[in-house]
This record gives C-alpha cells, sequence and structure tokens, in this order.
C-alpha cells in the first residue's frame, strides 16, 4: 500500500526507520499528472531502492506564467491509483504553505547552466526548480534520487547542484519514455488537440534525422537550420530553439569531441513542447 | 586524538560509520584562528555529542574586501594543538580547491535578512557564507550544529537557511565569550595596537548602558544617537551601525514587544568590531 504523508516530520521520521534498519531509500520528485514517463522512474527507483517515496508537488516557484501553473494538470487521486499499483511505499505530497511558510527567503540558484536554453526563455524556471529540489532532497533523506532525461537540461543541474552543495544523494537519470510514434511522454502533452498530436511527433523524427546528419559529420550551422525549417513547414508554430550543445555544461560546443546533445523547444498549437536526444 | 581530515568523502565515511552506531554526531564550523569563543563552541558540542567534527576553512566567497581574507590569521598547528586538548574527534579542514573545484557554479541565499546591517556593509558577505554553510553541513551530515551568538546576524540566517531547505541539522546558539574587561573575542583582535586595545572593550560598556537605558524605557532614538557620539569619544574611528533590532529578523523593531537585540559594527585602528547584546 501507498502511504500519503503531507508533512516533512512525518516523513523524516519514517525515512529514520527505514535508514537505521539498513533499507536504501529512494525518492523521486515529481509535479505529479503522472504518466508512463513518471512510472519509468519508480520502477529504475524499486530496482535500485527498498524503499521509494514519490513526491508530487506543483511548485509555484518554478513557473514563470500563471496561466501555465494555473493550467497545470493535477488529479492526485489518480496519481495515487498509478503509485499503488507500482508498489511506491510513500506518496509525499505536502501543501504549498508547508514547502514555503510565511518568512521563507531561500533561494538556491546554478549559474551558467542555468542560464542557457531553458533558462533564457523561461526566467527563473530553473532557480525555482533548484530551491524545492534543494528542499525535497532535505526533506525526504533519500540516499538515491530519479529523474528523467526528458527534462534534460534539469537533470544537468540537480547533478551540478548535488555535487556543488555536497548533498548526501547519488542523482540518477533514466532514459525519455515515448508514445509509439516518438512523442516524448509529458504532462503537457493532454493540452495538444488531435490536430496537433499528429503533428507533434515531428519534433522527434526531425530530431532523429538531424542526429544522424550531425554524425555523420555534416555542417552542423546547416543541419540545424535546416531542421528548424522542416519543423515550421510540418506545422510548427515556432521554435524556442533547437541547438546543438555540450551534453554536461550546455554549452555551445566548442570541440566536436566532447559529449554533445540535441535539445529542442517548440510551440504547437498554444503548447510548448520539449526534447533531446544525445548525439 | 584530534584527527585531521582534508577530504569530503573521508569524513562521510567517518561519519556514516559513527551514525550507524547510533552515535550524535556534532559540528563546528570555523574559520580558524581559535580562541576561547570556539573552544565555548566546541565544549558546548562535546556536551551534546558523541562525536565532534571542528571545521576550518577561510572562505574565500565570504570575504569582501580581498585584503581582510590575506590578513586573516591563519596557523593550523596552533588551532590543531588547541582541538587535542578540547579533545575535538576531527579537525576537518579542506583545500579552496577542494571546496571550489573547476566547474562549482551553486550560490544560496538568503533574502530580506542578508541585506540588513553587515549585508549593508559587506555586500556579498552573507551569500558566501550562506552558501560554504550549506556545504560544510552537506560534507559534515552532522546532526547538531554549533555557532556562536558573537555572530549573531550571522546566526538568523543560519537558522532561516535550515528551515527554509529543511537540512536534517539542530543548530545551537552559543553565549559570546569575552575578555575580563568585556571585549567580545574575535580572531581579528589580534590585529588590535595597544592602544586600540585598550578602547575597545568600550564598545561594550556603551552597548550595555544603552540597553540599561532601552530596557528602562527611554527613547531609542535618542538613546542610539547618545551612543553612537559617546563611542566616537571614546576614540573609534567611525560606526557602520549601532540599531536596535527584531532579534530573528534583524528588520527595524516595530513592535516593542518584539524580541530585541543591539547590535553594531564600529572601526578601531583599521580593525572592524562587531557585537551585539539582547535588550
Amino acid at each position: 500500500m501507498t502511504q500519503v504523508v503531507r508533512a516533512a516530520a512525518a516523513l523524516a521520521d519514517k525515512v529514520e526507520g527505514w535508514k537505521r534498519s539498513g533499507m536504501r531509500v529512494g525518492v523521486v520528485p515529481t509535479m505529479g499528472a503522472l504518466h508512463d514517463g513518471h512510472l519509468s522512474l519508480l520502477r529504475t527507483a524499486r530496482r535500485h531502492c527498498d524503499r521509494v517515496i514519490v513526491t508530487i508537488f506543483v511548485n509555484p516557484l518554478q513557473f514563470d506564467r500563471a496561466d501555465d501553473l494555473e493550467k497545470y494538470p493535477r488529479d492526485e487521486a489518480r496519481d495515487l491509483a498509478l503509485l499503488e499499483a507500482e508498489r511506491a511505499d510513500v506518496l509525499f505530497a505536502p501543501g504549498v504553505g508547508d514547502v514555503y511558510p510565511d518568512g521563507f527567503s531561500t533561494r538556491v540558484s546554478v549559474a551558467g547552466i542555468s542560464e542557457e536554453l531553458e533558462g533564457a526563455f523561461r526566467p527563473g524556471h530553473f532557480d525555482g526548480m533548484t530551491t524545492v529540489v534543494t528542499k525535497i532532497l532535505g526533506m525526504a533523506q533519500a540516499g538515491w534520487a530519479f529523474f528523467g532525461e526528458k527534462d534534460w537540461q534539469q537533470l544537468q543541474i540537480v547533478r551540478r547542484l548535488v555535487t556543488d552543495l555536497n548533498l548526501p544523494v547519488r542523482v540518477t537519470g533514466c532514459p525519455t519514455v515515448r508514445e509509439p510514434d516518438g512523442l516524448a511522454l509529458s504532462s503537457r502533452n493532454a493540452r495538444l488537440t488531435p490536430e496537433a498530436r499528429r503533428i507533434a511527433p515531428a519534433l522527434y523524427q526531425v530530431m532523429q534525422q538531424t542526429a544522424q546528419g550531425l554524425r555523420a559529420g555534416r555542417d552542423p550551422v546547416r543541419e540545424l537550420d535546416d531542421a528548424r525549417s522542416r519543423l515550421i513547414e510540418e506545422g510548427f508554430a515556432s521554435l524556442d530553439y533547437l541547438e546543438l550543445r555540450h551534453a554536461e555544461t550546455l554549452r555551445p560546443l566548442a570541440d566536436p569531441a566532447d559529449p554533445a546533445r540535441l535539445l529542442a523547444a517548440a510551440w504547437l498549437g498554444g503548447v510548448r513542447l520539449i526534447d533531446n536526444i544525445a548525439i
């Protein structure tokens, strides 16, 4: 049975007990609206750990747009049923007032990597994310934490944060889960109209073709320009970015021998989709 | 015997072993140049905990002036001898490159309280302090941490930080230790000339008189103005501040019933002295 916990103190007691009996504790931080991508994180966590906490907290601090926060899907009963089926031990779902009580004043920020790509288009997003992730890791006191590669930049920032602040947790990234047609699972996909949903897989398809061209040694500037044009032709309204970057620092690729990642954010029918793949 | 540890990983192993055997672990973060104020923190820690780590790290991030960083006294052999005599279990003394390796990018900042008093006169000081304290607490993984009331504002900021980031540590503040003439112990006192050293105790004396006046209900504006004039008459070169503040938020005292603290920073012979007392 998945136990629902709302108070940080109750979670701390539970985790302390588990750790005292030598158990490995893992945490999967989410914003709810769970889909198979989240559940794959949970399954990976279950393989590594004796006890798994899934957290659900729609963090107002990391939404740059009020309408996006308001429209973000929430259905705790449905989420809980999914967690029960996958045998999560705890659903930790604190309220906003518990996470940010009166007087809350602290921010955790990661310079450099947070300012690239998503950071340039969603001001404050990553500072909100790093602050709440630090808090969730503090509350959960788990030795293992699981994040999806779907949010690649977030994953790299969390790794940087955990290293920089010496947080006693091992961060594991888990591969993006996709629909059969290649669309990366995302809670925001539910907002796509049928017409937009039909177009959406083109993002991954074009990225795959571009990745093949890049791996074959073709000129990145031209490949990326072509890819951007193709996405607009396919029906995307606009692109925030489609870029080839250093896979860890997210900076422009200085040396072709460095690990590289192709990352994109594109608008389709009022919904912002992101995706990324290895080169 | 006090064991000297330089690597965070070695410290983590040691602490994990202690905690597994059910021991209480305490940490006393310092910048070295240990005096009886630091040793009183250590003694308090020993009363609360089974094992005590004293950290020595002169944190470049929290010095707003390069000359202050350069002149900050360092004598690890002498510090170690004092820690041996007081039976500290570990002296954790990492190098600057271990604490801030290449690529380090994270900052922890506490808004509001960090901008008052010291924050206004030492730009960036508290962001550097909160960042390194978060790191030291992460490295030490101690359940108890001990800070001196001498740095009252720092203590309040650390309390805020620990609450806000849900860090699993109890923060204990320890009373200021003073010379027989009332001068608060400080590593910077060593820089006072004999003439300045003779004048220095006037800071505490004037603050005590002012506190008596305030407790007796006299007008704060007038009492504080008188105190400032008296300090200049006594031979202080200038005051950065002498203020009555809310004891926890450090904001100007809105309600006379709120907990209050009198805090001062004053220059004497090129040395900056700080002190504070309860009202």
